[in-house]
């Protein structure tokens, strides 16, 4: 059983937090936190060992919670840290990993050199294997990958052109915005999310334009992607339903938004109605000669989950790539087909 | 085993459904459902025998949704059933539920001479029992009756002044609005839910005033009510921690949104973040004199499932008020004392 640290339980640290409990092959020694919120009453609640800065340990104590030790005493004990602390934090801690010689997985929030590869599940598994930093692409790049990767298996992915329309803040969130506009994000192109893909992709012809909506629910890629020859609008039907961490909406479903979509997780019993997987719109999907276009919606609270799992896996060289999707899409309950 | 039929399948119809489920004294006959969306594609994965009227047979069959009779079929075979049609449908399918001698719960959408009695489990359960035909109050006034009538065992309850804030669309509702606007509902005084409160606290000195918001998440309301003797804070506070159905939020859990209270319900694993208990901001109860104030927060979608469940065995004469509350309590794991 491997140990894995967790630092960071906000809205990533506490979902990979679950599924590692969930993993037949690892064990959770804790959780690391700065601020006693209503998320460490919940992981007290739970049993899971919580472990603050030196300087948080009195207001911990005295909002009722207990502390297992310093987050110092926590990577200590593990094998691996999965890093899902604020942007920009995890390459702070990077030196307390290296200290310790601790493996580590950073989140996409850090700069893509804090780490010795970035990753996608269904892109680079195997370049990953026995690295010691790893960095998991954002849910909006996850997403991309996902969906670019899966696509070159039918032909040659040459050229993608792809908007983000973002959502504005998470559920949780109540100051965050905007609740009544739309924000290029930003208003140069292309956007961020280009030249993260390349980071795993790195002579991918893509550009990205982001803009902001204000809903919580799910962002919406709406894609044009030219592939090296012509496929049918069946051919990308079938791929994506036979491919894992893929589900598809049918029109006669009458899921017609990401507020239905979330509607139907709620309905199925999922766990914080997380949807891991990407979600198309069946009918969106469009051929033009040698052009593919389609509109799927990505979860931001859950999609990299299951990516952070199949990290951990292969950064201490655990399991093949096909092993380690498997393991982790059956504890999970990541599933392909439709949606409902 | 009681056989429940359960008329509409919307936000209220598909959790009392699954509540009826969970009775260890029930037994879901089916469900009946007019249009074959995601919710009908949901019942059917879950084994859900759906019935629908007979012109809807064609559209269900297009759709690949088995339908296993018609509405008729349904209520011939129930032993009660609950109506959780759309508003002032329920008074037209009362003549069906009148053809078969079936005893039948409707909903707070309903006009109130609907039913014998208008119903809330901590207010007036032994009016109810063994009669034919009972009417739940909506989500609101089942909020505000379990209030009154919480406070009214420390104190006679001498008159209520209530703001209520409505939440504008359920997360499902991507049509209806305001989606930016405070909307007076209506701009006249009192608002209906004074009157509905009425209904069953005949004489109770109630106004109130209600405003729609743009959210989607809960409903928020602001009381002042007079007792007839002084209390003091804690006399509030515990009395609200020893009686279920409600669940206090302190403030140290730093939960200070209903956007919060969601959150903790989907960090605890509730299925649809469901929070079926009034949740009060504990900070916000507040004492001068006779009077005592408060804040609480109301989850539209599933405030009235434990009602229908206990309105269920008191229109069958089933158990006493007493039992019925704690079978129901403990087989929907609704709590007392605090959210987190």
């Amino acid at each position: 059983m491997i140990k894995v640290a967790l630092n960071g339980y906000g809205t990533i640290g506490k979902r990979v937090a679950n599924a590692i409990m969930l993993q037949p092959d690892m064990k959770l020694i804790g959780i690391a936190k700065t601020s006693p919120n209503y998320e460490a009453f919940v992981a007290q609640k739970m049993g899971i060992n919580i472990y603050v800065p030196q300087e948080s340990v009195k207001s911990f104590d005295e909002a009722g919670i207990k502390v297992a030790g310093n987050i110092e005493d926590m990577v200590k004990e593990a094998d691996i840290v999965v890093d899902a602390t604020p942007n920009g934090v995890g390459a702070q801690y990077k030196e307390l990993y290296q200290k310790f010689s601790k493996n580590a997985i950073f989140q996409g929030g850090e700069k893509a050199n804090v780490a010795d590869v970035s990753f996608s599940s269904l892109c680079n598994y195997n370049e990953a294997i026995g690295k010691k930093y790893i960095r998991v692409v954002s849910c909006n790049t996850t997403a991309l990958l996902r969906t670019i990767c899966t696509l070159n298996k039918l032909s040659k992915v040459e050229k993608v052109r792809a908007t983000i329309v973002r959502r504005a803040a998470d559920p949780k969130e109540v100051k965050k915005g905007p609740i009544n506009a739309l924000v290029p994000d930003p208003a140069s192109v292309p956007s961020h999310h280009a030249k993260d893909v390349n980071t795993v992709l790195k002579d991918l012809d893509i550009i990205t334009m982001a803009v902001i909506a204000p809903t919580t629910y799910m962002h919406m890629h709406l894609l044009n992607v030219t592939l090296k020859s012509q496929v049918s609008k069946e051919d990308v039907i079938s791929q994506f339903l036979n491919t894992s961490r893929f589900l598809l909406v049918r029109g006669k479903s009458k899921v017609n938004s990401t507020a239905e979509i979330i509607e139907v997780a709620r309905d199925l019993g999922r766990i914080r109605n997380d949807v891991p997987e990407v979600v198309i719109f069946e009918d969106s999907i469009y051929t033009k000669g040698n052009e593919v276009f389609l509109m799927y919606a990505v979860h931001q609270e859950s999609i990299v989950v299951p990516e952070n799992i199949d990290a951990i896996r292969a950064s201490l060289d655990l399991a093949s790539a096909e092993d380690s999707i498997k393991i982790t899409n059956t504890s999970l309950n990541i599933g392909k087909g439709y949606l409902i």
